[in-house]
Order: C-alpha cells, then sequence, then structure tokens
C-alpha cells in the first residue's frame, strides 16, 4: 500500500505535451529559468576527485537517502583518508568506474560507522516527490525529490535510481553495506536492477568524462591487473575543504520549479526541427537533470544534440 | 489499432519470477544455452570497422526495418568508401560516437540510393514479435525480434530501439534520411527519444570499448575540432569481404528460443547472492542481448558482474 504522503494517481498520468514549450529543444527551456529555479551545491555535500594529472571530478552528496553512508564518506574526505595511494582500478565497459584503496586499505578514520545500516530505501511517507507522469520499466513510479531521481515501490519504500552518473558504495555480499571507502560511477546504461541493493551517495555532476573515457580494464569485471591502475587519485575532499575563493560551485535545476515542469514535458515530446515524431514518454533517467556552475564557465553550456549528418 | 499478428496482453504481462533460475546469473542461465539456441550472424550482415591501431569494431546489421539503408552500406563497404580518410570525428559523452567522412566526402559509389525512404518504422504485421511482459518508459510494448529489441506502438507501427552500442544512420534535418555513408553508435544512457526519427541498422557486437573509451570531443555536440580526429579508420568491410579462414564469426542468442526467456526472466529477477531485492522488471535494452564468438574466445566470455567492495 502506498502511504497518503503522495498519489500514486497523479505519479502515473500520461505524459501530456506542454504547448508552451513546442518546437523548443530541452537546453532553450532550461536557459530561460529563473534565478529562483536553481538551488546551490552545499560546499560540504560536494566532493571532488582529483586525478593526478589534475583532471578533476565533482561529486554531489545526497542528503536523505544513505545518511550513515554519505557521513562516512565526508569524515573519510576530511581525514585525508584517499589522499596518497587511491585510484580508479575498475573500468568495466557499460557499467561502472570503481575507485579507492584496492589493497593496503588504511584504518578507517575516527567518525566513521564501519558497519552502516542498509541504507538502500527509505519510507516514501514524509518525502515532497514531484512526479511527471513518467512510465518505468522496474518500480510502481518515478519522480523526483530535491532533483535526484527516486523510484517508489509498492511497499511503500523509496530508493534513489541507478542512472548515468550515479555513486554507490562498492559492498561485498549482504549483508555488508559497504562503509565508502570503495566507490563506484555508473558510466553505461542505467543499471536500475541494482536499485534497492546497494547504498546510492550521489551523482557525478561534471568531469563525467574523465571517469567514463577511461579505458576498460582488461580482467574480469573491468578490473585492471593487479599492479596497474586506470588513473591515480591525488586527493579527495569536500569543497568546504577548500578556502572559498578557491571552491567550484554548481547549481541544480530544482525539481519543484515550473521550468523543470517544461524540462521533462519537452524531453518527453521532442518536437524540435531535427524531430518527425514525438515519444510522448522518457525514462526517468533520461531527464538527465540541469547541472550549471554557479560562475559562468561556458565549457559547462549544456549540448543538445542529435546525431547529424553530412554537413551538420 | 494493433493488428492480429500479435497479442497487447501477451506482451503487456507481468515479468514473473522463474523458479528454474532461482538463484542463477545471466551469465549462468546463457552458458547453459543448447547449441540451438544460437543463430550465426551472416557474413554479408557482419560490418568490420578496423581502426588505424588495427583494433576492431564489428557490428552486425539488421535485416528487416532498414533494407535501403543496409544495402547502401553493404554497397559503400564493397565499394571500399571508408576505406582511406574516415575517421571517428564525434565523441558526445553519455550519447553517441559518430564515424565516416567528415568533409571530402568522396562520390557516392554505384548502387548506392541517394535518398532513401524514411525506414524509421514498418509494420508490427508479419513480425514475429517475442514478448516478455516488459514495462517500458516510451512505447505501446516491448519485445524482441530475430534478437534485436523492438519498439510497437498504438498506431501499428514497430520500430528498433536505440540502445547501448545500437548503431542509426546520421542525417540532416527531415525529410533528410542519410544515405549511410556517415553513421553512429550510442555510448550511454538509451536516448530512445531517436526511435522512429532516425534510421537503425545495426549494433555493436564486439570491440565497443574502442568506441566507447575514446577521448569526448572538445567542441559542441562532441565535434573534434576541425583537423582532429577520435581515432582514424583504416577500413571499413563485411566479412564477406574477407577470405573464409579470416572472417570473425559471432553467434547471436535467438530470442525464440527457451533460453532467452529464462534469460529475461533472470535479468528482471536478479536473486543470485549478490541481491537481497529483485526488481520484477528490466528495461528492454538492459536486456543486452547474448553474442559468443563462434569459436571459443576466453576473452570474450559474458562478464556479470556488481560493484563489490573491500575485497570482493
Amino acid at each position: 500500500m502506498f502511504v497518503a504522503a503522495f498519489s500514486l494517481l497523479a505519479l502515473l498520468g500520461a505524459q501530456q505535451a506542454d504547448p508552451s514549450v513546442a518546437g523548443l529543444t530541452p537546453g532553450e527551456v532550461v536557459d530561460a529559468a529563473p534565478a529562483a529555479a536553481w538551488r546551490p551545491v552545499d560546499p560540504d555535500h560536494l566532493l571532488l576527485v582529483d586525478l593526478a594529472d589534475a583532471r578533476r571530478v565533482a561529486i554531489e552528496l545526497n542528503r536523505g537517502f544513505a545518511p550513515v553512508h554519505v557521513a562516512n564518506i565526508q569524515a573519510m574526505a576530511r581525514a585525508g583518508y584517499w589522499t596518497g595511494g587511491a585510484s580508479v582500478y575498475r573500468v568495466q565497459d557499460n557499467y561502472v568506474v570503481q575507485w579507492g584503496h584496492r589493497d593496503d586499505q588504511p584504518a578507517l578514520p575516527a567518525g566513521v560507522t564501519a558497519t552502516p545500516p542498509a541504507e538502500y530505501v527509505r519510507p516514501v511517507e514524509g518525502l515532497a516527490v514531484r512526479g511527471f507522469g513518467l512510465r518505468d520499466s522496474y518500480a510502481t513510479a518515478v519522480g523526483f525529490v530535491d532533483s535526484w531521481p527516486v523510484a517508489l515501490y509498492a511497499d511503500g519504500s523509496a530508493s534513489l535510481t541507478h542512472c548515468y552518473g550515479t555513486v554507490g558504495v562498492g559492498r561485498n555480499m549482504s549483508p555488508d553495506t559497504g562503509t565508502g571507502e570503495e566507490l563506484y560511477a555508473v558510466i553505461g546504461h542505467a543499471p536500475r536492477h541494482l536499485d534497492r541493493n546497494i547504498a546510492i551517495v550521489g551523482r557525478v555532476i561534471d568531469g563525467m568524462a574523465h571517469f567514463s573515457a577511461l579505458p576498460r580494464g582488461s580482467e574480469v569485471l573491468g578490473m585492471y591487473p593487479k599492479g596497474e591502475v586506470a588513473a591515480p587519485i591525488a586527493s579527495v575532499r569536500l569543497a568546504s575543504m577548500l578556502p572559498p575563493d578557491a571552491r567550484p560551485a554548481y547549481e541544480v535545476l530544482r525539481s519543484d520549479s515550473e521550468t523543470f515542469a517544461r524540462y521533462v514535458a519537452v524531453r518527453a515530446n521532442r518536437d524540435d526541427a531535427f524531430y518527425d515524431v514525438s515519444a510522448g514518454g522518457v525514462d526517468v533517467c533520461n531527464v538527465q537533470v540541469p547541472v550549471r556552475p554557479a560562475v559562468a564557465r561556458p565549457d559547462l553550456k549544456a549540448g543538445d544534440g542529435s546525431p547529424g549528418g553530412r554537413g551538420a
């Protein structure tokens, strides 16, 4: 049974075309968002993975679904747990990259919970779910909470979803839930079968290609041979550990904004010049929550392409 | 209205757990397939993209959905159209790689239809669709035809689907349908909004990482700067153009086999030791049709991993 906190019917309605976005691209809809439609990424929830070659991957940590795991990650970052000796050591095509201390893990810093609870789901009750009539192949319904994609189940539970760029906590066989010392990011088609089976803690919001374009590992599960790594890691820090003027800053489009509703509608009903037929629906992982730098950076402007032909 | 050739109800039934696969992994189910569950890939429908550094991407061409475009590609391959001067020149993260002659395209060889029809959909009628109760975010129903994922629509039409590894024909604005001289492959989450808007002609069946791990292009849409390429292409040939003993050979798991039904069931209901909760469903693009070399090649054995923790 679903709890009264949200209406299943409201979440399962058909995705209607929105006449106000007719002919627009998703990028055009997002570009027209008012300033109030954006929320900042908290510097205590912005994890910066700096590779040894100075490339940076920025990850937003989630607040509501796996608080013990996220607190562990924050504590390890503050203690410099991954500064020195950590690496990306697994790159499995169409699946995940994984990083941490593969061998010779340091002792866990003070403040880290060694055996966190299984923070794979939480009650729907109390969540402000914004649904958009999206159909789903896995869950009873899907929607967004604070700009995070979520799946809702018939038992009244909710989980974050494994989409491209989602960051989760590597673990061994159940009941091990992982500590957060080994993390992975999805680099392929959404492996949604992992939902409810593993702690999701964040998502990559910048520098994704520094993970996704890494050479695939040659061993089973995309592991690199012992002694080899895909990319050494120089440091993993929270943005809040940097001096204020050295911190990167990002904003996320609020899923409770009118712009977000228009954005979902246009992603479900592409009808700009390239398209002959609008889909009339969109996978929750293809909504691709818009993120922008808080300070203008032209290199991060959202591309919005289609495969083009000769001369395109 | 759906035509009588298939039963919508049969396609929309719930995905039931199959007790006979309880506890097995997808790889274990596939490994138990009898020889008759596999069909060979026809050498005239096996496109070999050889990169200049000797790495090879193998693509199976589809027979039933875009025959004029596929005949064009076969004619261009036989004429050596892409041998000399072609390259991968676009790599857009979480979207596509694209290749061909970016500039200075040679004249189209004899036998190529310069303006093919819009082979984006075909009638469902006459198709032997195998459905497995899969739910979908885009189409009325989804299933498989001759081991190809297909989407079915309320107007009685069917299309192939854009999944990871799907190969399509780059085109300009409608009504241009593209000739096949510029092709793309999906390297991210399935861009299903392209279904019914572009000609799908094939799928990568080997060497996918030679595309997906290429460095992303720095310009809009992942384009490489003029004069730079992601990967030069040495040749593009059909396997049938090679001497018989030099041809690679592959087999695809038949979607009308009993093993395939068991494989879908286990992908929708993972319950091997890693999993606490089975999804009870699977996205058609996450079914990942099994392919194997016709001659044993241990490096192609299907991996089947989950993000593991310390020591995993």
